[in-house]
């Protein structure tokens, strides 16, 4: 590898070994950053000879904490692979490496009229490979599916470096086992993710959408309810609730969210034709479950302000007490009323706000827990609080994550919802992969 | 196993050891007709004991010969786990056996203003777990996607007796790796699927299309490209060519097929609003493209008549001298020219007519070589060409399934497209899940 792919210097090395979690991380040996698929290749050929733990990394936006620096490991940076190799309109697909940018892919490929469905919040930063190995979600899911129904087939370097096509480019194709999903969402644990063919599809129309407030849960939930499941189904339907709403209007004064609501949803279309059908419709329904306030977003602008309350719900959560757990779980969506209940049982005990925002179209929340991060005790409630919530997601039939990821943030109870022989199943396909278990030991199984 | 579960007599046997290719099948030693899980878990318990082949059966209408039996083996039909235990309309989800027959699940969800988009050609016999067993495609997939994508979650039973479900029945979860894609397509030789959570959509409005002739490959395919990579995605975009042409005027002489037409093609949208202007942008591309002749279908009953051209397909072509090939490959769309071109050029050598028809929207054509079934030369030759038609696939990019499956009839030729790393690790994904060998030896990989 040449030098200036190579940096060994500690404090290079400490600049690249923390992602968004912020955990303790450990000491690397090196940071490459491959330019080239031959670079992955031969990093990991090494790698593999010397039984060294390879970190590959994107943008480090994962919320996870698998892009974290392991002790005595090399990070492979990925994010200078960035070149979209490829727009092609007649197979409505791209062809990129992975340090390509979300956004910048999204934005290469409406200039050819065409749209790439996948829109995690981070899409700005976050790299097209990170967020193919975390399987990354976001607010278009309901309509558009999650980033694996966007990946036609992948090119990955083996753990011994190894340069191998998952499978042929076409839409269709059944010749072997669907090695590419299992690399989507595998967190760089079987492979590193060097080229992607991606499925695009024809641009949608501009967005449009209506956002509600209620004064109770029950009706916001039996609204978005009736979105979900009926015939215009939106582009977007996220939710916010009555803890969400308070630090909303603590950071953003200007919303002018009533003092007595309790939840608000915000249901977008994106259609070319019935648009405006779809809104009535949308409205209809917030209107039928009691909606105190009902809003248009008819223009870019609008859809943005609107938007914002959404956009902003971290520092919103933040601005509350100070600190705020990050959680992401999913149910069946009519199980979202069971969860409700109990992360409200929760509360009263703890004494502390609990939100269940997020995408309520797929049954996606992101569930918090407030607390003050000057009062140790606190502290320590809301992260045992926020366990407990995901635990219970599991217990209703539901997984600890919807979008997030593993990492290391949660492996202490993902096998709470895998059978003791798919674990061992999973276990076995890693170490087919990886038999020497250098790639991102420790993170995702 | 209680009595009327278990079939031992050579009779029996032998009624359910044949799948569509016809191929010589094995002697299996018993057929269980499963009726629980428990029935699956038993036999699969008792299999692995005794080192046990297990051929997994639903309606044996598959066309690569993956349910044939096989020496010594035990036919495991889950045909009579038949039942649908679930509509969930606020999840847009049905639980169903595995015996469940397509169209019966169609029907069912429909009554609910709900759709199950796949579409399979033997939908009205084929099973829900065959039909995910092999990843079926069909006519709608264009719009709809592969079964794959609507398969939320699955029971399995594994080798050794085990039932495990694959992953939560939520529509977003990234805690494990994605198994559930795995088993999908892997036609019983990873695990028997026992029961399907599986997504549905709103139901689309009313099919209708528009239909034209060409008397120009090259039109035609200009015509389909433009639909194809436009913004008002066809539901169903079908093709036919000359070849295929001169048997439907043979065996649907009222559909009065032009004499100079050598191609023809279906539009077909189920838009609830817009359809007329999905209509009249078909209608266009056609006529900017040469259509000489160009018709609508309104009605469901127009609708049925035209697509007889396309559904009598496989009569048509075994009308034209007696015997057809039936293929079954997939391009990047923007290599069907490419290999019409190759296909010609065979066609020429040898002497035999040579059909493409099939699903050009997302590239997955059925190349058909015809031949005289009395003359053995003309006999091998067409299969040595068919065979020849998948390896050009294969050498522009493509695959040499792309819905059909690999079972026994396409084993010899699967590894052409897949890098020998991954052939490597897919036998070693299988080791992992059957230690023993037992699930469908032989088959698929």
């Amino acid at each position: 590898l040449s030098d200036d792919v190579v940096a060994t210097d500690p404090t290079t090395i400490a600049l690249h070994s923390a992602d968004m979690p912020g955990l303790r991380a450990g000491q690397a040996v090196a940071l490459v950053r491959a330019r080239t698929t031959e670079d992955v290749s031969t990093t990991l050929r090494i790698a593999h000879e010397t039984r060294t733990p390879v970190v590959p990394q994107g943008a480090r936006s994962g919320l996870a904490g698998a892009a974290t620096a392991i002790d005595g490991s090399i990070l492979l940076d990925l994010s200078e692979m960035n070149r979209i190799l490829r727009i092609d309109t007649s197979d409505r697909a791209a062809v990129v490496q992975p340090g390509v940018i979300v956004a910048d892919l999204q934005a290469a490929v409406e200039a050819h009229g065409l749209f790439y469905p996948p829109d995690p919040a981070s899409a700005d930063r976050a790299t097209i490979g990170g967020t193919i190995a975390t399987n990354a979600g976001g607010m278009r899911c309901i309509k558009y599916g999650v980033t694996r129904d966007s990946v036609r087939s992948l090119q990955i370097v083996l753990a011994d470096g190894t340069v191998a096509r998952t499978r042929p480019a076409t839409i269709k194709g059944v010749a072997g086992l669907d090695l590419t999903s299992l690399i989507v969402g595998s967190e760089g644990t079987l492979a590193v993710i060097t080229e992607a063919t991606l499925s695009l599809i024809p641009a949608p129309g501009r967005p449009r959408g209506v956002t509600a407030t209620f004064a109770s849960l029950a009706e916001a939930f039996a609204a978005a309810d009736e979105i979900a499941s009926g015939h215009r189904l939106p582009a977007t339907l996220e939710f916010l609730d009555g803890v969400a709403l308070t630090g909303v209007r603590m950071v953003q004064p200007e919303l002018a969210i009533p003092h007595d609501a309790v939840a608000w949803l915000i249901a977008i279309t994106d259609a070319h034709v019935g648009a405006e059908d779809d809104l009535a419709s949308y409205e209809a329904a917030f209107r039928a479950h009691g909606a105190r306030t009902v809003m248009r977003a008819e223009t870019p602008e609008e859809l943005a302000v609107q938007l914002t309350a959404r956009r902003a719900l971290n520092p919103a959560l933040n601005a509350i007490r100070g600190g705020a757990t990050h959680g992401d779980l999913a149910v069946p969506r009519s199980l979202l009323r069971d969860l409700a209940v109990l992360a409200d049982e929760l509360s009263a005990e703890t004494g502390l706000p609990i939100s269940l925002a997020g995408h309520i179209g797929d049954g996606n929340l992101h569930p918090t827990v407030i607390y003050d991060p000057e009062d140790p005790a606190q502290v320590e409630l809301a992260h045992v609080t926020s366990a407990k919530l995901h635990e219970l997601a599991q217990a209703v039939g539901g997984t600890i994550s919807g979008e997030h990821g593993v990492g290391v943030v949660k492996l202490g109870s993902v096998d709470g919802e895998l059978a003791p022989a798919l674990r061992e199943i999973q276990r076995g396909i890693k170490r087919i992969f990886d038999p020497l278990g250098i790639l991102n030991p420790g993170r995702k199984l």
